[in-house]
């Protein structure tokens, strides 16, 4: 029997109605013929709500105290959605994510999945129960302690399922239609991408793209699983991601892809900038290990060319706006042995990113990408790029502005449809 | 290092400010040279929410989701408990029932306690931490299911603690200053109890007074665990449940232990009637045998004399509100075999019971017990007595003038404070 895993994030589950109109649908999978895995998040703000708590509780509570709290979220909403599927008339066991078998290391907060050992899961579904997994957690493999995966970690959860039980598909259900081309929100005439590289993707996850988490997408592609993001209030198809070849046409044609995939945007970001290092081997080394010892996940790095007469030189990086003061302060500690001058911190930057396969082969892309913020009087103060990505950050409040002058640059906009050719060399 | 094991329910634990303040009293017990295991009840309210929200999804949830549902209360309170001491300065780790090693039968909704096996709570103590479990939950030794103690459940969690980690003693923290002779709210005069036996409180706890879980009672009953029952909104002492001897006073004089210990009353119970029941050897086996396969929990059984003219008999019994309609239904099911005429189901009942050990050897407490009853009008519908109790059922709307003049005819109102001499013989 083929084997579909489902995911359904919170806001598909706010409330008891809710609740019941998922687990309709999840049946419907069932009654098609399919053996059913679903991982569940937290109700609607359920999970913001135990955090207010904790806060209230604590300043800096223990993470291991908070993992502990912000599982029982998944375990309302797994043990609902199953109560809600039994009144339906069908079997079903819901398992949490340390009895379905999701072993992750000790990083209380962020752990990453190590394994998935779905014993119990397998036996459920071979007994013909549909199975409801607590997303977002797992159990250590050391420690034997509970950890959870990070904001969006049910979507890792799901795939890392649907990759131990060989499922044919992940179906990742949201309150969106699928992975747009940018921000609806921001960029109106944003299109719906049909489909998707897991390259592209987790180009467009790294940059910002909230729909999929970026680990579940890297999970997806070491196990060739394919996604289907999709929206739950619709039946309509939604997007999917795969590295599966382009199907062709009824009339015998592939589908060419287009160039640019989309347009990604974060305001998650903070640049702390290191002053007046010596221009000397190593120091840089020394500033990043110093980040990497506080587990601050660094993201874009600009170092200046060094002014000849002072031998200093300044290092620029972004960072999660969450780890920015434990990075200035692990970075204060060491001020005197790597001895910079001083740290500036700024959390009022956006990154804003271009994403497309198709850069590789279509020069000119970064002429065109440069001129449209140009033209919208966006300044630009970090790049950085890779094979199929060119990012930039700029000022926060002029993000939505640039954001959406790259996307008509770019022809993406519903209303014209069609890619823009370029005729020039190099980006 | 002595052992303390605590427990607090869900009215010390209603927000973050009663949180902070349980914290606070946990680490006094550490500050003054203990170990200290602290199991905690969901937050104030918080299961009867849980409870409704599983109702609005479902009518009937299946009972091991329930349990899933409910055993997320716990989780919140002990981490937040946990975040709270961590806050104070001290270590401390929570664990879940599961963790903890409780392990039960796999009776979802009311499980049974089989064994502790507390090698993480150990390993925490030696380490120097605090250890909080969550309490009213366990596992299920075949099935490895999460299990529920039912209601009042981590008074057995504690207790259960307390005889495995070999604690000198388990301290109930409640929201009354201990043990009554009757419910203050009803019997004003009612007065706290300094020094009671198990088996006082057990026939208390069994009939209705809600202090103390009944399965905790007798769990420190067979592991000889003294409880302190006290107020975590206060200081003082609160009431001592052991076997141990009567300690000396400090003139010498051992301490009188008084007739009558308290008035318990219940109103949580339904009556069954089976009407016209064969008068044959087998039949009330029959009838109970029903109620035993369908879990009905039976609490007085009585039978009339059997009229010579019919051969038949009628045949009644209490049980739990709750487990009522299930009793019905199974018996209707049996109506054909066992051959009776009819069903009566009567919810409007109320129990009282005099509790005291001293009854065995003061002739007259029951002629006191029925005059106070008879005086006050009340009409007494089933008897059922223990050694050291006597229980009546009346009807509901009588029940509270029935245990106040009880209460007033015995002398345990804290006005006058004597104990009643009886020169009467037998009950």
């Amino acid at each position: 029997m083929p084997i579909v895993v489902q995911k359904y994030g919170g806001s598909s589950l706010a409330d008891a109605a809710s609740i019941k109109r998922v687990a309709r649908r999840i049946t419907e999978a069932k009654k098609a013929g399919n053996d059913v895995c679903v991982a569940v998040s937290a109700m609607g703000d359920s999970t913001d709500e135990l955090l207010d708590l904790a806060n209230e509780v604590s300043p800096q509570p223990p993470p291991r105290e908070m993992d502990m709290l912000l599982t029982a979220g998944e375990r309302i909403s797994m043990s609902l959605v199953a109560m809600a599927i039994a009144d339906l008339g069908y079997t079903v066991r819901s398992f949490t994510g340390s009895q379905a078998g999701v072993i992750t290391d000790s990083t209380h907060g962020k752990a990453r999945i190590i394994d998935v050992t779905p014993g119990r899961v397998t036996d459920a579904l071979e007994k013909g129960h549909i199975v409801i997994v607590a997303g977002f957690q797992g159990v250590s493999q050391d420690t034997k302690e509970i950890t959870t995966l990070g904001r969006g970690g049910t979507d890792t959860t799901a795939v890392a399922l649907a990759a131990a039980l060989g499922a044919d598909v992940c179906e990742i259900y949201t309150d969106v239609d699928g992975v747009f081309t940018a921000d609806p929100r921001i960029v109106p005439a944003a299109r719906k991408i049909n489909r998707i590289s897991n390259e592209e993707m987790l180009e467009l996850a790294a940059s910002g793209s909230k729909v999929l988490h970026l680990r579940s997408v890297e999970y997806a592609r070491r196990f060739a699983i394919p996604i289907h993001v999709r929206s739950s209030f619709s039946a309509k198809e939604g997007t999917i991601v795969t590295d599966a070849p382009v199907p062709t046409t009824t009339a015998g044609d592939t589908v060419e892809a287009p160039i640019i995939a989309g347009v990604a945007h974060d305001r998650s970001e903070a640049k702390i900038t290191v002053v007046g290092v010596p221009d000397h081997p190593g120091k840089a080394a020394e500033i990043f290990q110093t980040c990497a010892d506080a587990e601050i996940n660094i993201d874009m790095i600009v170092q200046n060319v060094s002014a000849t007469d002072t031998g200093l030189t300044d290092i620029s990086f972004t960072c999660p706006k969450t780890d920015g003061q434990t990075g200035v302060h692990a970075l204060k500690k060491v001020q005197e042995s790597v001895g910079f001058g001083s740290i500036q911190y700024d959390d009022q930057i956006g990154k804003l990113s271009l994403v497309g396969a198709g850069m590789r082969s279509h020069p000119g892309v970064s002429a065109t990408f440069f001129k449209a913020l140009a033209d919208t009087g966006v300044n630009i103060e970090m790049i950085s790029t890779s094979e199929i990505r060119i990012s930039v950050v700029t000022r926060a409040d002029l993000l939505d502005d640039a954001v959406r002058a790259v996307h008509t640059a770019f022809g993406l906009d519903s209303a014209d449809g069609e890619a823009v050719v370029y005729g020039g060399s190099g980006r």
